[in-house]
């Protein structure tokens, strides 16, 4: 089936947030088989709300939207949604006792504000929403549908997973038809360099879709079959996936959402090796990254965060001497802290990163962008030198990532 | 002046990237008093691309696109644009030289593929693009306007600035009118209950619109002034900035897009104090966001990532016996680990955070989330115990966030 999301929210189109929702929907989503034809954005303004979801509602008769269902005055998505199917705006009792029963339980009393949550339009089936006080709503006539989602993300899914997607499957006619892309991550290649690699391809693969996704952690190749049966998708996808694989070659890390330092730990895993950081200019940044990753902590023991030289010198271990005869950013200091996290936290794995984020600090031998990066694995030692593009976050990521492809490389006895 | 957005790529559909472009362009172009109506994405497909191109053209008569531009075959966005405006793509030899230096430049030859990047609609206005291969277009008639910028997050930003504004301002139109909006940053406080702080204000603020905005880092109130001069904005935002720090209190800790982090090392610039940290759950996210902030070399000094044990032990002096009696997760290791970072690192403030992040290592008296604060300044320390809801990333930035609120109150002399 086919459907238009509609997300709203003022801070979305000043952009002062990320519109993450649109992932979650999107990547969900596709995950059974419904296809997003258009996402739109609009401010909180009933009389655009109110437009943009008729609008949406006339060209594919099912609607989802998030946002606009909180207590204070700029949620307006209800009463807009109401008003499109005319109908009214309904107290409904089992919303308000929940709500009280959610204050209570938190040992506060209901604000007065927050008794408009307990509204809906007449008729509306109201989707449980456990993790907050706004109810989802599911309105519905003459055929034509609109969700109504939180805008706060783990409610917004939650609701997705639990309400909708048992809703979807009953109305049918998504029963074995899937939306469904493979991606074969690579990193350490261009985009251009990677498409003269893979060649075309797309005659072959049709009517699969092929896209390259650049990004500061490389660039992804997705094939996307659409509307196939699910059987007919999965075998086009494999056939496809493995071509490109074969073709990406030694530049590919994963599939899917594998994250790069998640591969790393399995490797080391695998190996009952166990790792430590060293890291100057991404400030924490490698850490954060390994450690996002359920399960670490088997494999990661600890990190420096050696942003002043002083800690270079106590915590890694660099001597004075290196410090400054060639200066923080090199590659002389850089493998001293590799070693030195190596020893200090007595593993047999260990990542160094030093370099110049920006947006000062640059010069010309060392221009914004310059990173030196090491890893160590045993007694073996790789150090590259790269000058990243992009701003300070940006050569932060792209520090993190390279270093971590880094030790995959030296592991797998590949070149870097 | 109005306009629409419209976002290409299947990537942004099947929610596998988040549309940081459409964050880019909603804040550039507001600060600018160009009004985004609405935003649409679609996936790379021809008719669709299309269709949304020409409606939004018809409602609003201006439309930046972003996406779809590069040298692969999934790049199609010139091509109906061109279509639009019933005009045919033709070779720029400009365009053509200025792609065959750059790869001169890079020391490589320029792959055939990257030859359509020189195929411009006819009569289309060139929008040169020193980052990357793909020049932004500018194509006008009838005054009607569809500019194309690429899709590669930093040459959208250097495209707009550069190119796309200086261009807008002679369309004139928009001098002298703005849309503007001011935030005030709050955190420790819950979006009801601050809420019921603020009161019904909408009223005395109007036209004026204010909206509350839920984060990990806190709630934003966000206040903003719609299409009006630019002097009576200034005047009406900044009465309604005073009303709302005044209601929201301590709970305030910055305006706009202040980070707290970077809040946290004006306040200790200010007094000459350096930082460190000691970071158990978050490992390493606490030090990635004080040094994501530019400058941040001189005040903090550096950071333990204690993940494991051992090395809570080694590098911040945590007790074995301490570990054992009370577990990671606990006031007594909180305290001993942030004492162990100021003695450590020779500094006068401190942070640490031990806790439990999940998915797995809840129990029953210490469920996932559970998270140990710990700031200390001079000879003052402050602690606190935090159940955080969410996933392991929304605990995580959750704790880093309330490590450097408790901060800022302990030298604020706040309550907690």
């Amino acid at each position: 089936m086919k459907l238009e999301v509609v997300t709203i929210g003022t801070e979305l189109l000043l952009g002062q947030i990320l519109d993450t929702n649109a992932v979650d929907l999107g990547r969900e989503l596709a995950a059974a088989g419904v296809e997003i034809v258009r996402r739109t954005s609009v401010a909180d303004r009933p009389e655009m709300i109110r437009a943009v979801v008729a609008e949406a509602l006339d060209r594919t008769g099912f609607v989802i939207t998030t946002g606009g269902l909180g207590p204070t005055r700029d949620d307006m998505t209800k009463k807009e949604v109401a008003a499109i199917f005319n109908k009214p705006l309904v107290l409904n009792a089992v919303v308000l006792q929940s709500l009280e029963e959610r204050f209570r339980r938190l040992g506060r009393t209901m604000p007065a504000v927050n008794r408009t949550q307990a509204e809906v339009p007449a008729g509306a089936t109201v989707l449980p929403n456990p993790r907050g006080t706004a109810p989802g709503l599911w309105v519905e006539a003459d055929g034509r549908v609109v969700v109504m989602l939180p805008g706060v993300p783990s409610e917004m899914r939650g609701l997705l997973a639990e309400e909708v997607f048992p809703r979807l499957v009953v109305r049918g006619g998504t029963a074995g038809i899937v939306v469904r892309s493979r991606t074969i991550r690579t990193t350490g290649i261009a985009e251009s360099a990677l498409a003269e690699r893979v060649g075309e391809i797309e005659d072959e693969i049709a009517p699969l879709t092929l896209a390259y996704l650049p990004s500061v952690d490389g660039v992804d190749l997705r094939v996307t079959a659409w509307r196939l049966r699910e059987a007919d998708a999965e075998r086009r996808l494999g056939t496809a996936a493995a071509q490109l694989r074969e073709r990406a070659g030694e530049h590919v890390y994963g599939e899917e959402k594998t994250d790069l330092a998640a591969a790393i730990l399995d490797l080391l895993r695998a190996r009952t090796v166990r790792l430590a950081v060293a890291e100057s200019c991404t400030g924490g940044l490698l850490g954060a990254r390994i450690t996002a990753v359920p399960g670490s902590s088997d494999v990661f023991v600890g990190g420096v965060v050696a942003y002043d030289d002083k800690v270079k010198r106590e915590l890694l271990g660099v001597s004075q001497t290196l410090l400054e005869r060639h200066g923080a950013v090199s590659e002389e200091v850089v493998s001293a802290m590799v070693a030195g996290a190596q020893q200090r936290f007595g593993v047999d794995a260990a990542l160094a990163v030093t370099g110049i984020a920006g947006p000062g600090g640059g010069t010309k031998e060392k221009p914004v962008g310059t990173v030196w990066l090491a890893a160590r694995s045993g007694q073996e030692t790789r150090v590259v030198k790269r000058v990243f593009p992009g701003d300070r976050a940006e050569v932060r990521a792209r520090s993190a990532q390279a270093v971590l492809d880094l030790l995959r490389r030296l592991i797998g006895k590949i070149s870097s």
